[in-house]
């Protein structure tokens, strides 16, 4: 098949080529789930060889008028720089916009002016729609949505009607509670999240309803906020108080590091006296000494999904939600 | 002083409350520089007691429209989060724009399309002005200031009349291998930046006039592209062929590092077989082992000034160019 300089090649000509309907291709280009990955493949093989230009039909549609949408962030650059989960989720977030022509930009909190400035320039017109990540309480999710414009949240919002993906928090605390209790940990205690988050509610309650099945009380937590330093003081404090705790399920694989670190300075030893689940299974697992056991959280599948839902939504289409993605137990040195 | 609700308070109440004048509370807030630190500490203290809203002012200027700038970053995401170069850069952004009301967006390169998306989108009309840190080759540049909205770079562009700020990396370069020659190495090499960026150029070209001022050659260079792996490849390429070098400018820290691991592999010992200057000062150097001997560079001050070169533009002010930043050793253990 040729194509003259004339006439740019139509999604027709790609689905030809691929072999595929043009509904198939039509979702590939536009990242909609499910395709099959043979389809999707030869999609893409079509789109390079023809050198069909996605972004040209992108502009048809109706919703999209800036060709950009933005990732947004409410944290300080500070953290989103130092925790791996903001560039896989970004990474992931790309990853659906891929071959689209929409741009994705970034957007963190000032340090020192907080979200407002985020907030002022999405509620403006200069962005399509935005994916948040990283959210925490009622209000920052509020405003975003109030804006009327496509928004899909990475994590539970907690405000009725807007569209999310996440995982199943709960089943997945549980999940690590049991392995230590299966382990024989004969007393447990938890580093949760922060409690202004869903992610740190949610775990925190998977934690105590496994306990409690367990015949177990699920008293024994202290409060972190999901960096190193916050788990470590976390950790350092529940250790020192409750120095009869030989299993603790810590609620991101960042702050068990920092737990690690806490029980190395009160003279304990991970796994030998105290064992330890994270969660997250990100790089820091594999780099801490012990490696982490800890919970599969793949935040650039779920900004991935994020991201398609947002692409279904700018082509006017209204996405499933929630979607929840499944987490596996990671079996390491830790525990 | 009592402000009531009615009456937000004005920028003569922050200069009167701060005991400063009325164009030096401008210069602080707007981010002008040069200020004094205590009357910027004077200003800023009225800012907060007075609840003064900068923004409200700034949405006067003439030219701020959106309300947000861009930085703009032509390179993949896995790089921006991977080298330290740009956190610290992004950092001194938000900093020029702390108390004005505008955001700063992160954009980064797309991993399949590249730097299009970036492009389309920063020539339409969705933000007011743009830092540009980390171009490759003139072509970049060239289509950031076609779009004829203010744009200041870090590093110099290569394209005449487009606003910079730098550092002296020439000079710089020569100070690092001056300190290896006094040091006693007989053989210098250099493993360099990429030469589609001035600053990999210019640190080359530095080198060489060091070298031939104290009457050697300069001819043993292998080049990098500022990443580990890259300088590992080339510095391994390099002391493979030319096991007779004893010394080493690496162009980036994170080359460096990578150095260090290609001498490794050849069973060469840093300092004692081989000595080793890097670029950047940047985490990597004290995190290295040994600790690199290397150039400071300031990412976070050279944002920071171009960010506020960015501001004087907005308020429709031409901001003296290019600024040239100075670089001194810093000597630790690996030279």
């Amino acid at each position: 098949m040729q194509v003259t300089e004339r006439t740019a090649p139509t999604l027709d000509d790609v689905a030809r080529a691929a072999g595929v309907s043009r509904a198939t291709a039509s979702r590939v280009i536009n990242g909609a789930v499910p395709v099959s990955r043979p389809a999707t493949e030869a999609v893409r093989k079509a789109v390079a060889m023809l050198g069909y230009r996605p972004n040209v039909a992108a502009r048809a549609l109706v919703t999209r008028r800036v060709g950009a949408v933005v990732v947004l962030v409410p944290e300080t650059e500070e953290r989103v720089f130092s925790d791996p989960f903001f560039s896989r989720a970004y990474h992931g977030a790309l990853e659906a916009f891929r071959h689209t022509g929409i741009h994705v930009l970034l957007s963190m909190s000032h340090p020192h002016d907080g979200v407002d400035p985020m907030l002022a320039f999405f509620q403006s017109d200069h962005a399509d729609g935005a994916i948040v990540i990283s959210h925490h309480g009622y209000d920052f999710a509020r405003a975003v949505a109030n804006s009327n414009r496509p928004v899909v949240f990475v994590g539970n919002p907690g405000v009725p009607g807007l569209a999310y993906v996440d995982v199943d928090h709960a089943r997945a605390a549980a999940t690590a509670t049991r392995h230590l209790l299966s382990r024989g940990a004969q007393t447990l205690g938890t580093v949760t999240g922060p409690m202004d988050m869903f992610a740190g509610v949610e775990r925190l309650r998977g934690f105590q309803q496994a306990m409690a099945q367990a015949g177990r009380s699920g008293h024994l937590t202290a409060e972190g906020d999901f960096t190193f330093a916050g788990g470590e003081a976390a950790a350092f404090d529940l250790l020192s108080h409750h120095p009869e705790i030989d299993g603790l399920f810590v609620a991101s694989d960042l702050m068990a590091s920092g737990a690690i670190r806490a029980a190395e300075r009160l003279g304990r030893r991970v796994p030998g006296d105290l064992m330890l689940v994270g969660f997250d299974d990100s790089l820091v697992a594999t780099q801490s000494i012990p490696q982490l056991t800890t919970m599969e959280n793949r935040p650039d599948l779920l900004a991935r999904t994020a991201g398609q839902m947002l692409l279904e939504k700018l082509n006017g289409r209204q996405p499933e939600s929630p979607v929840i993605l499944p987490s596996r137990l990671v079996v390491r040195d830790s525990a």
